[in-house]
């Protein structure tokens, strides 16, 4: 077994990093801190948990957390996770951070998109980024793993075998639609029902924070710039995320192509399913869950092709995600304790 | 392995049972019929399965299920399961039936709800009535398990603490609220998102076919005839059930001793779980699981106790119930496979 | 053109007041106030109201609202009408009040369910209370007018023509379902989308202030003590109530007797609609309006009647009805600037 | 007054049509006519318009429609309208079409994407296409209107002012987003509550037959052929339709800029708000209007113009923009009748 513990976990990615630890055989839950909840048992937070959990929220002490835990998952916002994270590791402990903090590697970018200071600069360098289908091999054994955003896990999965292949053009456009609970626990006018409900927009600018973390990933892997232009959406669904990605390619290439093309990318991936042509993923078949679910088509009058993914925004999009990462660094199977599925209704 | 079949696999409750046969480590899924859906794999009709199980639906071939099976899961409609049972416990299968055919100890009553003579009267004294809360002893070993209704799964557990102590009027008040999958898969103008959805409304009338179902469960159980006035409404969420009933008590009952008492009665109940004074279930909180959230208080100035009971209508309302049953009738642990647990959002 | 002020007008009862004022041939909207949200046009706060009013929320100033208007539409919160109400009356001013400060006859009753002093117990004698259908002759030239809550004007309407003919009991079970934006503009956890929506709960005790509203005016119009016990259930969806109420009722009442019964008692009501037999109605028909729908029907097995009157909570539960009120008190045509609908989905 | 018939009247778009003839001061309804509802009162299958309606679903007999009516209103499938339409012309009326079958100028591009011979291919050089902000002129005494479909409505005004002025490159990228009620009134699967609540998904291929319709409008406008990759997206939630649309822009362009130039251009648009920088529309606040609201936003990273517009998709998608051309073939105020507004929440 080893000993997790789960830091800012009372948040909504926090508390789903509790759930998937509970479930996992190999996993031990040493703690789940939270500077708000501490005191509270989790399932007067979140009466879903009742009677599987007696563990009480605690205060976010680095030292207690190091004593007892192999492991940190870090759930807690961007900006706050640097001030944690060389502690941690200065400990003993392996690092899986979910917070936005050591994603981009270039400690400049992080300072623009982000408005403050990297106080960690240092460590940029070693974080892996962790999106397995890309990293899979860097995983293995590290010590710091950056967990991708869920735009950025839906972005990437459904753009990179187009870019890598038949691609036209490294400009591209992605139009993102997701769940309320990708805003956030905190109450506020915008994820009250009576507005969520019913209602679809998008966000205000074309400046959301995932925007360079997608052109990152996609730049290195393709040895190449990739820019794109990002609009996320909110929709009335509490979870789940769809990334729809615009990608010019050549003349002649064809929706039966594309299905070809993805499959075989993806053929050993356990948590990725490329649908047949003409059947497009639903979030609903993902919902929480740790697959990414994906359709392609080829619009052969105007040689676009459009690749959706669906994941869950706060699975594969974030807790169940980091779960697969650990056993990645670790070496356990990759799947164990993500066998969870989603109802059918 | 104990090797079940799922008979009328592709209605939501069958597919239910198939996800929660697929879950358990004890259970072999064998096959899964459907006779509309025969031919086509199950994760094509609900894509949420995708990448989990291969199977197949079949024709239903009694000859077929009975040569691959030990035990039978019934999810066909009302009317067609006593046409099925007979076969099948001949062929010497034992049988969890989730439709209402075996759920009356009484023929003429069944056939006076139903509106048509019982096929397998024969069999009625022999059927054990599923609800392991009240007739765990009886499951064990049984040969036919009739599997209880949605709603009186949920009123049963509601009610009958209070009717055993201190419940001063035997006729009671019960106001059910069932989220849409409930009215089933079958399209039609009521289950329309435009219709079902930002509305509310009781159904038409007060014959409802549960109400001589839970009429003879607290019946028989308290030994007094109880009647219910039962009023089930429709509203907008895709799973879930809430009953609430009314039930006058003795003066000077307060909520305190309410929770006492359902506590107490409840204590060794792996599924049931009674909330604090004050705090009442949200059916959010049961979404996908076995289990049974109540809560209840006393309107002192009125003398009337009120609790609700919230389910999975498609769980402990119906499929993982009835694996709840075969776990006992096998003498496996009564937990064994069941336990999953809701998303916390 | 009678000169009308919204005061509290931003919130989601005050904000429905100012989208019925400004539909009223016959109302001139003098000032919207806010303390919250001064200085901000309307349509900045509601962007549905961009284009119709270029009215600025103002501060809530009683001189600057006596100046100008005839009427005050007052939907500041409980124990804060008080405190206005005497000012504006003594400046001449109509006053109708959303409020429950002038709702209660009894300031005892008042200060036991608020639990604070009454400071304008002398103005309980005259204040009108709104429910047209009950009072509308002495509506007529009021001077202030309590407007009823929205579970009060449900329920009244639900129960009264059988409290005033079959009832063989003074004692009726109310268990209510109301939309989300029953709870009010404010952000809180309950009202997070991702908690409200897929879910369904009861509130946590049996003490919610309608109560003793719901007695008083069933009990004033019957000339006989009814007591309530009433259950309000919160349901996912932006607007709309349901009020179900069982009523024990004389041996040989039929369902066909209660429609009659229930027609003729409304039949010169332009705004409560009964349904014929077997059908029972839904929110959605009566939302964004001032009407209420109703249901009835009989279980002739148990001798109870079962009613639901469902409507819009914002509507003839609060805005449109003070509307209503005004009209009376005026001598408009009752229906005047009343005619909208909902749309069919 | 106006005497208008609606013809195919109890679908969606066709009851909607039915409300807003209802609410207009200038036009009386004649006949409401259905095939599958003759014979029922509008009410019955349409609750929420009780009380407000007597009239009666009636045949759909061509003869008896002309003899009433001065005005038909056709809300019949596409390949259904152009069977009925010359023989309404030719009777003297007035046609104002609400399916496809007029919409495109070329037969053959309609007979290639509706894959049916146009069997009144005369008629549509007649034909005026029934966007207002377009076709203002062309529409005074127009005897045959086209109304537009619910995606190029939104789309043309979306991206047109940004084709008119610094675009760089003609073809554009459309992401649209409808409700459910874009699907029709039909039961299906795809339509279940259970199967669209808290999912989104594209639809199956790129070739939806709104393509050549935007294609078409904006080339024509333009002097310029325009092309357009357009994938559109069902969410949860009954009515709305928004759609994203992506242009190249030259470099230097800003959002203020943006701002300024589709101000200007909407200007005299009584229907057409544009938002403020920074701000972009919700489905919600044009609900149940023919309102269109928009926000546009510069992606000046990469050149990119991103603008949404938010509509009801049965309103100013369909019914009520049909209302609007009307008032402009008449010379009645193009206002008329139309001002009725959505909730506020």
């Amino acid at each position: 077994m080893i000993d997790v513990a789960v830091v800012g976990a009372a948040g909504y990615v926090g508390i789903e990093a509790v759930r998937w630890v509970l479930a996992h055989p190999g996993l031990f839950l040493t703690c789940a801190t939270s500077g708000t909840d501490a005191g509270r048992p989790v399932s007067a937070s979140y009466p879903a948990l009742t009677g599987l959990t007696d563990v009480v929220f605690s205060e976010p002490d680095p030292e207690a957390i190091a004593r007892k835990s192999k492991v940190a998952l870090l759930a807690v916002p961007h900006t706050a996770a640097m001030g944690i994270v060389p502690g941690l590791l200065e400990a003993g402990l392996t690092v899986i951070d979910l917070s936005a903090d050591f994603r981009l590697t270039d400690a400049g970018v992080y300072e623009q998109w982000y408005e403050t200071p990297h106080t960690a600069a240092g460590l940029l360098a070693e974080a892996v980024y962790g999106l397995p289908e890309l990293n899979r091999s860097k995983l293995a054994g590290a010590r710091l793993v950056a967990c991708p955003g869920c735009y950025p896990t839906a972005t990437v999965l459904a753009a990179l075998p187009a870019l890598e292949g038949p691609a036209v053009d490294s400009h591209i456009v992605v139009d993102a639609k997701s769940g309320i609970s990708g805003a956030g626990r905190t109450p506020s006018a915008k994820v009250h029902y009576c507005s969520a409900s019913e209602s679809v927009s998008a966000y205000g600018d074309c400046k959301h924070r995932h925007i360079p973390e997608i052109e990152q990933v996609l730049s290195l892997a393709l040895y190449e710039e990739i820019s794109v232009v990002f609009a996320p959406h909110l929709i009335p669904m509490a979870r789940g995320l769809l990334a729809t990605v615009y990608i010019r390619v050549e003349k002649g290439f064809t929706t039966a192509k594309a299905v070809g093309l993805y499959r075989g990318r993806y053929r050993d991936e356990p948590f990725v399913h490329v649908h047949s042509a003409g059947v497009m993923p639903s979030t609903s078949e993902v919902r929480m869950t740790n697959r990414a679910a994906i359709g392609v088509m080829v619009d052969e009058r105007t040689d676009t092709l459009v690749a959706t993914c669906a994941i869950d925004n706060l699975g594969k999009g974030a807790a169940s995600q980091a779960i697969q990462c650990l056993n990645t660094v670790f070496g356990l199977p990759e799947t164990e304790g993500l066998n969870a599925w989603s109802g059918v209704v």
